[in-house]
């Protein structure tokens, strides 16, 4: 029982059955209303959550969370992956998640108690704000939002998109360039701006595969005109952006990647579900045709093998240390994404005209997560990234 | 210029420009709006192209239509393809264009004159409806909607789904069994069903991809209770169901991969017309980046290959006949829808986040395309089918 | 450090150490000259790792072993598998490792004395003969060698191949039918036929990818005429055959892999050397390639998500029983197998023409181990059987 | 019947009868005798060809071949690549016929008179000696070997690999720098180095995928010391090299194209027939697997994908020059190598052990073809060549 034990088991097991009695039944409702018309339902079943002792699993009790390592927070984040709102509901959704321990790690008493304590307990939502339409999110040293010191403020001037989850959030945690002379990894903060500020714009959510969403399920253009906050506003040191952006990434990668196994292990279930059930001729299942056989045990193989080596990146960043494992977050991270595409869409496939229906959960993760190859840095991105950390070993500075 | 010539190149070069003076610039608006809002500036084209001679030009002179040739057309569909409602405007469009077809070739002369005819000049729609929810589209021979003969009258019951369009066309072609004892090839008939039939439930419109649109960009659900036509609204002979929806997706499956190549075409150009001016770093643009290079390379020449095998495929039955080319008509079902998939993902990936948006068509290509590998056959039904006919030369019969 | 300890991440240093100085420097030499002249200088190297006390590590002390636990050998044979003839060198060779192990578990006191302990010396060599030209190895069902009692000896008549290492080996273990009218699983035994027996002919060594080789590095076609040895030849019950095969493949498959993994790691090695070192304009190394960059990062990947499934099993496999992983094991034949083919590939096209010659070990790999998809049963086999196996769980049986 | 005619049908039947009944039933000799014990029987067959008229196909009649055109030699290409010594027969083979078409262009009378004709009739052969192991192939401007001109001679200095052919030749086509000065394009030229000259020295046969081979069937490392040959020698203008070398492998891909296309198909009958009666259960063929079909079906599409884009570019390089279809001559050079691997390996796949023997020609072709995706540039190399051009037209001009 490699990187669990019976307890802890009990405890996933109590999860499992709780998506499956409370949560799954939602899901065409969840797939076909907007937001606002079931956050109530989804409050309700929160506070279940609450009940169980399990609300925002990932943050330590002094904050009001569950105190999870990060093998087992892991392991849960599995099991809430397999429903769209799983996350939501256990208040450990991104990018509340990340915001939460930003402000954990960085934040003064001052901003936790006013944004930390009540974004743990549920009651508020928050936003990040970083990537910016002109220029590639890629190459995060391009920025051209600026927030100038005008005595113990700052006025903030930006363009962000894909804001997610601003539509309804308290505050957003933006990013910008506050010393454009520093040198290009210490040029820019993270400024929390709460939402009513005069100037905080909310031109549209972006419309994204087809859907522009509302509330938390949604994705933002936003402008920031002249936005005044404190200084003390800032999260860290000044200049201190890119790390805190990067030391968020880390476990914020393997909490994506666990997720995206649990689509895979529900999309896996739903295939074979199908194939075993599904009559094509006289006696004749889907499951007995080789294709769908060989993507049966395709992906059983794959999924087994991207969480394997999610959970053990997760041990070994437990154990040493984010730095340690800087190679192996790029790898998972396109490793699983692709695995990720792959299952899912052998899994529509298998269902045919049916797949393509939002009768069923996997035509919603077919348009929604082929966002996962991108956010978060694209593949190739990974890619060099990890050969270059490679290639430094032999003796080649590719940056050189 | 194999399968061309001089005047009908200025033939596809009036049509390119059509597209982009006219129906380019509509695209934002068609992915956003209901398609009944949309519908009267789409007339408005369909009216230019009307002017231009070019309305149905898949339909023979005598019907109204242009008198294209099958490779003449395939060129032409691919051009329309390259926008979400080129075929649309020019009154080509699945299904009403395999409608058409079916009723020229095998309607009587009182359908023709009342069904046929305002098809052709655009006044009417109408749909198709065969498959069924309870039975895999993938075996056509599985079917219970059931057309009883009661004196001249057929009474029809059944439940379709997937009956493209169907919301505010004037009939659908229903495909029933007539005759539950004949051999299985000789079970059912197409007949004519008025959409203000009684006993015509359009249950819903099915959300498909997150969409379950509207009008002409739908997929209905439908109830056929006690339905009840004349005998005379059949198409062909009894029992003839079967070969005339073989003989109608020939070269309907022509049509597609040559629309299918018009999407990778302008997937491709936004794909290189982004890699050349996206920065992504000071002086460097995406398409410096291998990677981008090699997906540009790839798609151009797999998209030439599909181009060259559907072009050939349509001279060959243009020459020799349908049956002559069974295996390539299997082959280039499959082998496009899969180009297709690739091209779109690449292009897609090479945007982004913006790629991700409904502020460019690939998004919307991406979720509604992935349907190429399920209708009129899913990729593996046509691969077994191909193999199958290739082993019979070897000696080996699968079937038996 | 999972799987390991400090102590055992010494041994492995050592053994490290001793390859890449002692063996590394014979591969060229390895690679172009008969076994029969390399069989010295290899006997040489094998003393000294009898003096480092490493000799046939996967036997038990008892009968002249190193005693290492499975999950330990994993790694040993990761190890031993980056060179084409370390496994040789620690005489843990297959077939002889597995015919050791087989004689441990199953064989009399007497055939033990005789055969089991010179193989563990490594003064003797063997083969194992199950394999026949005229039926599908994948259905190991099928087979026409038959052992006929007369008396107290079996009279065997067959025909064989791909009976590796026959030449030069003292014995071989042969697969024979001895019961045709019992159950399918029951109708074959494993005896033991020593090379020098009458009617033991060795009709060729095969040309396999271009090489017949010789000695141990050789794949026989063996005719058995009548050949005559006492019952007591018999490895385990009458009716055995295939549950001991059964039995052999479940670590011969984790040791299969992980010396698939050593291959891949040395190929990996190699091609990041090459991309670091070699120009390929002013300035501009191999390294620089987006491609290949992609190539190291993809293969980095692959190859870690290989060894921990494997290692995973392996440590299952020890914890709870051969029974438990029967489907891991199903799962890493296919999935290393093509991780391997996929690095070997990648490393070779890096080299370019370099990577054709045999003045490197890589097309030496690329061309033997093509093998690894299709020996103890080829992908195909493996990915039906363990989707078979998922099937039964969602009520399917595929076999029904 | 695209790009032939009943005429050419015939010439292809009699070719193809040919070589199944003189030329097939030679291959388990070819593949496993050296090539000098194989040359007698092989040069008889070639007096079959000349008698037929078909000798040196791709020669005008007034150097004494066939003067069959582009699209006519393409198809007999692919018919005599069918079998590995099919374009030796028939006196088209690498490199052989690529020297007679530079000695056709670009040779003085006197060197057409002495090594032009009698290369055309077949009585020597010739090697053309380009790569350097010290410098990347990818980059044909970096070249080390020189030509330095001693009044009417010149002296060449230099170390070749890969020159295949080398041993037997009569003479070797040598690309030397022999103006460092020059702009880079314009530094080479092609002398022609008879073998017999002081200080050629051919170093070894490589071992190329496990053989040396010899003769016409090896790739030889030769060293140039102090070769002094006539300044006559050389082929074409001075500095003429690179354009020469350019030109040469504008047709040469296509020859190589069609050549991969022949191997497909006979690997790809070679599949089929063996899938349709190999048993591998009571009553189950191979065939019968839904995988196999799956590797018939897609194998078929391919191919015939690839044919396609070879003739269509041959087609257009006879009318409109080589030039126009630079684009087309990198795709097909890149997309063909892949399709020929794909094939190649389910072919070997599906006839399991049997495929890795050199009982059959699949092994052969699977190691001696990963070349392919090498020489002549490797893929990556073309990928970015097309790109480039592509990008060029969307105003990026890549190597600026």
């Amino acid at each position: 029982m490699l990187f669990s034990n019976p307890q802890f088991e009990d405890l996933k097991e109590q999860v499992r059955r709780f998506l499956q009695h409370e949560i799954y039944p939602l899901e065409k409702d969840l797939l076909s209303k907007p937001f606002a018309q079931m956050e109530p339902v989804l409050m309700q079943k929160r506070d279940k959550v609450r009940q169980m002792g399990l609300l925002a699993p990932h943050m330590p009790p002094k904050y009001g969370g569950t105190g999870l390592s990060l093998v087992e927070l892991a392991q849960i984040g599995e099991l809430l992956g397999t429903t769209p709102y799983g996350h939501f509901v256990f208040n450990c959704h991104a990018p509340d998640a990340g915001n939460m321990e930003l402000l954990a790690h960085h934040a003064s008493d001052e901003l936790k108690e006013k944004y930390l304590l009540p974004l743990v307990k549920g009651e508020i939502r928050s936003c990040f704000s970083m990537t910016e339409p002109e220029y590639a999110g890629s190459n995060p040293l391009q920025m051209a939002t600026k927030a100038v010191v005008d005595n113990d403020h700052y006025i903030i001037n930006g363009h962000k998109w894909f804001t997610t989850a601003a539509q309804g959030a308290q505050f957003a945690v933006v990013m910008a360039v506050t010393n454009a002379q520093a040198q290009a990894y210490n040029r820019a903060a993270m400024i929390i701006v709460p939402t009513d500020t005069e100037g905080f714009e909310l031109v549209r959510n972006l419309p994204v595969m087809g859907e522009t969403g509302s509330g938390y399920a949604s994705h933002a253009e936003i402008k920031y005109h002249n936005c005044r906050v404190p200084v003390t506003n800032r999260i860290g040191a000044d200049g201190s952006g890119f790390m805190l952006a990067q030391e968020r990434l880390g476990p914020g990668r393997i909490h994506h990647c666990m997720r995206w196994i649990g689509i895979c292990e529900r999309s896996f279930d739903l295939m074979c579900r199908y194939a075993a059930t599904r009559q094509i001729d006289q006696g004749v299942m889907l499951g007995h045709k080789q294709t769908i056989q060989n993507w049966i045990a395709e992906s059983r193989a794959e999924i087994n093998a991207a969480r394997l080596m999610v959970l053990h990146t997760a041990f070994n960043m437990q154990q040493h240390g984010a730095k340690v494992v800087r190679n192996e977050i790029a790898a998972i991270k396109f490793y699983v994404a692709n695995v990720l595409q792959q299952v899912l869409d052998r899994a529509l496939q298998t269902h045919g005209a049916l797949g393509l229906t939002d009768d069923m959960v996997l035509a919603y993760w077919y348009r929604h997560e082929r966002a996962a190859r991108i956010y978060d840095g694209p593949d190739e991105v990974h890619k060099s990234s990890l050969a270059r950390s490679i290639l430094k070993q032999y003796g080649l500075d590719i940056k050189a």
